[in-house]
C-alpha cells in the first residue's frame, strides 16, 4: 500500500522499528534527554531564537491550534485571520468560541493573499495575525514574507500554523518574526499522528506566562514548566515522541531542514513536471503551490473521488480525497513521508494505465 | 527491561507488531469499521447500556478528565469530589478552573471513603460526583458500590475516572448507574499512551448535547457526531487506535472483561502472597487494595527511590517510583500489561537478592 495522502504518511524503516518496541516508563532522565533533544532539533529546524521554547502536546494539530489561540491571545486582542479553506476556517471558529475579536481575510478560491489585500488592514490597530501557512485542504501556500512584512510594520503578533509546511517549504521563524509556530507528528515529520508541536518565541513565552486561559490540558504554562526538565505535565504519547526523536536525528544526519525542504520540493517538481510531460488530464487547482501537496482537478470528466477509489482498490495506491463540495472535483497528492522518485513513477504509471483504460 | 510500572506498561507481541506497521490513511470505511468495533468492545467490557456512546480522545487521561468535567457539568451544578491523592486532586483543580461549585471529601491517607463520610452529604442538594476509582498515586481502590448507592439515593450524576481500574477491578457501568467512565490506552489496555476513552451513558450523551463548553478540541459533541460513522473530528492517533483494536480483540478472545479482571487480580494476589511468604521487608501502604497496583513502604530503612534505581540499573526491572513527599517512603508495583507469574518471580528474586546484599 503506497501512501500519497497528506497524513498520516509513510514512515521510515527506523521509525517503524521504534514503533514495534515496548514503550518505556518515562519519568526518567533517559526520557528527559530524548525530549530535550527533540526540543533542540525542532528549534534548530524551525530556525527559532535560541531562547525559544517548544511544547509537545499529546493531541491532534487542532489541540495545538486551540492551545496557541487561548494561550497567546485574549479578549483584548484584535486578530486578523486568513480563511482560505478548512483549516483557516478552524482558526476562525476557535476565535469565535473564545470570544477573541477578529476580522477575516478571505482569499480568492485556491489563491494566496495579495499585498493589496493586506494593505487594507495597515494601521487599523490589529494586534494578532493567524495563518495556516499551507492551507492543505486546497493546497495553497501563503506568502509568509508578505505576511511577515505586514505584521512587522504594524507590530502584530504573528502565529503560524505550519502543520503541513514545516520541513516542506523554506521557513525561518526568527527572521520572519514569527512568534508561534505549530506543527504535527504525521506530516513531514513522518511519524504516526498523536503529537502536535508548538514552538514559542521568547515574546510568546512571556505571553503564555502572563495569560490565564481556562483550561488545564491546553495550558501551555504547565507544558513549558515541565519541559524545562524534559518532562510533560501529563502522560504523553511516549512511543510517538521516541519515534519523533529518531526521525529528527535522521533529518539532521541527512543535512537538516534545508536538505529536507529541498528533497520534498524536488519530489513535488518531479511529479508536476511528469504530469505535464505525460499529458495526463489534470489541472493544478492551486495558484500558489506548496511543496507538501499537489491538488488536482480531473479535466477529462472523471470524478476525483472515483479516481481515489480506483487507485486504492485496483492499484494499492492512496491519494488524498477531498470532502464536501470538492469531493468530485479535487483530489490531492502528497509529497511528504518516506517517498522517493520511484514511488511517484509508480503513481504516474497507474494514472497512465487508468488513462489507457478510459477511466480518466 | 521488565516493566512493572502503572503505565506505560508492556504490550503483547501482537500489539507491538501493529506498532511496526505503516499507519494508514483513516478517512475510510476500513478505519471506521475499526473504530466502531472499538466502541462496541469498550461498551461491552464496561458493561455499559446498549445506547451508551464512546469518545476516543487523542490525548492523555487528563484530556478526558477535563472533557468529562466541562461537557457534563456547568456552573449550575454542585459536585462532590474525592480528593485522596494526586489524581483526585486533579479533578478538584479542574472544577476550580471551570468555576463549578464543589465540595471535597478527603479520605484518610491511603484509605477509601466510608459510609459515614458519605452519609454526611445525604440530602444536601449535590448534583454531581467525581471519583477516580483507583487513586493510583497511592494505590487505593474506592468502594464503587458504596458510592453508587449514595449517588442513586440522592439522584446524583456519577462520573468515574477508571483510568487505572478498567479491566482490573470488577465494574458494571449500568448496574452501578455510572453516567461517565474514563479510561486510557496505557493502563490495562496495555497499548502505548496517547488515547483516552470516555464512555457516556444515554443520560450523559443528553447532557453533552445540551451543554456548550468553551472549547473545540475537548467538545464531546464533535466526537460523538463524528463517532456515529466511526470517525473523529480531528486526525486521531490512528496507530494507537489500531493497537487498541488488536488488544480489545485479544481480551475478547480470552474471555472478555471478567476473565481479564480475574487474571490481573490473580497476579496481584500472587505477588502479595509471595511478598509475605518470603518475609520481604515491605509494608502495604493502602488499606483498600486495587488489583492494578501494590504500593509498598520499605520497613528495613531503605529508600523507596533507591530501590527503584537499583532495580532499574542493576536488575533491568522497572517498578514505579513515587514523586514529591512520598519519594523515599513509597514505590509501586503494577500488575497490568503483558506480565505473567514468571515475571513476578523474577521481581521477587531480585528483591530477595537485594535483601541478601543488605540493600533493603
Amino acid at each position: 500500500m503506497l501512501n500519497f495522502t497528506v497524513g498520516p504518511v509513510q514512515s521510515s524503516e527506523q521509525v517503524c522499528a521504534v514503533g514495534a518496541e515496548q514503550v518505556p516508563y518515562f519519568r526518567t532522565p533517559e526520557f528527559s534527554r530524548v525530549m530535550l533533544e527533540n526540543e533542540r532539533l525542532v528549534k534548530q529546524f524551525a530556525k527559532a531564537d535560541e531562547d525559544a521554547r517548544v511544547a509537545f502536546m499529546t493531541g491532534s494539530g487542532t489541540a495545538s491550534m486551540e492551545a496557541a489561540v487561548i494561550n497567546v491571545f485574549t479578549e483584548q486582542d484584535r486578530v486578523l485571520v486568513i480563511d482560505g479553506g478548512g483549516f483557516g476556517h478552524r482558526f476562525v471558529e476557535l476565535l469565535e468560541i473564545h470570544d477573541i475579536p477578529h476580522e477575516i481575510i478571505k482569499p480568492a478560491f485556491a489563491c494566496g493573499v495579495t499585498a493589496e489585500q493586506l494593505a487594507a488592514y495597515d494601521g487599523k490597530g490589529f494586534t494578532g495575525f493567524l495563518v495556516n501557512l499551507d492551507e492543505t485542504s486546497v493546497g495553497v501556500l501563503y506568502d509568509i514574507q508578505l505576511i511577515s512584512d505586514f505584521c512587522r510594520r504594524n507590530n502584530i503578533f504573528l502565529v503560524v500554523d505550519s502543520i503541513s509546511s514545516f520541513l516542506c517549504d523554506p521557513f525561518d521563524m526568527k527572521a520572519l518574526d514569527v512568534q508561534v509556530m505549530i506543527t504535527g507528528s504525521q506530516k513531514a515529520l513522518a511519524c504516526p499522528p498523536g503529537i502536535s508541536i508548538i514552538v514559542l518565541s521568547p515574546r510568546a513565552v512571556e505571553r503564555v506566562y502572563a495569560n490565564h486561559p481556562r483550561t488545564m490540558y491546553l495550558d501551555l504554562k504547565l507544558a513549558l514548566k515541565n519541559g524545562e526538565r524534559g518532562q510533560t505535565p501529563f502522560t504523553p504519547a511516549v512511543g510517538t515522541l521516541r519515534q519523533i526523536n529518531t526521525r529528527l536525528k535522521e533529518i539532521d544526519a541527512a543535512g537538516g531542514a534545508d536538505a529536507e525542504v529541498a528533497r520534498i520540493g524536488g519530489l513535488a517538481t518531479y511529479f508536476r513536471d511528469k504530469l505535464q510531460e505525460y499529458g495526463l488530464p489534470f489541472a493544478l487547482v492551486s495558484h500558489s503551490l506548496p511543496n507538501a501537496v499537489t491538488s488536482l482537478t480531473p479535466t477529462g470528466g472523471a470524478s476525483a473521488n472515483d479516481i481515489f477509489n480506483i487507485l486504492k482498490d485496483e492499484y494499492g495506491i492512496w491519494v488524498c480525497p477531498n470532502g464536501g463540495e470538492l469531493k468530485d472535483t479535487v483530489f490531492r497528492v502528497g509529497h511528504i513521508g518516506a517517498l522517493d522518485r520511484s514511488d511517484f513513477d509508480t503513481l504516474l504509471d497507474a494514472l497512465r494505465d487508468m488513462q489507457t483504460r478510459g477511466l480518466i
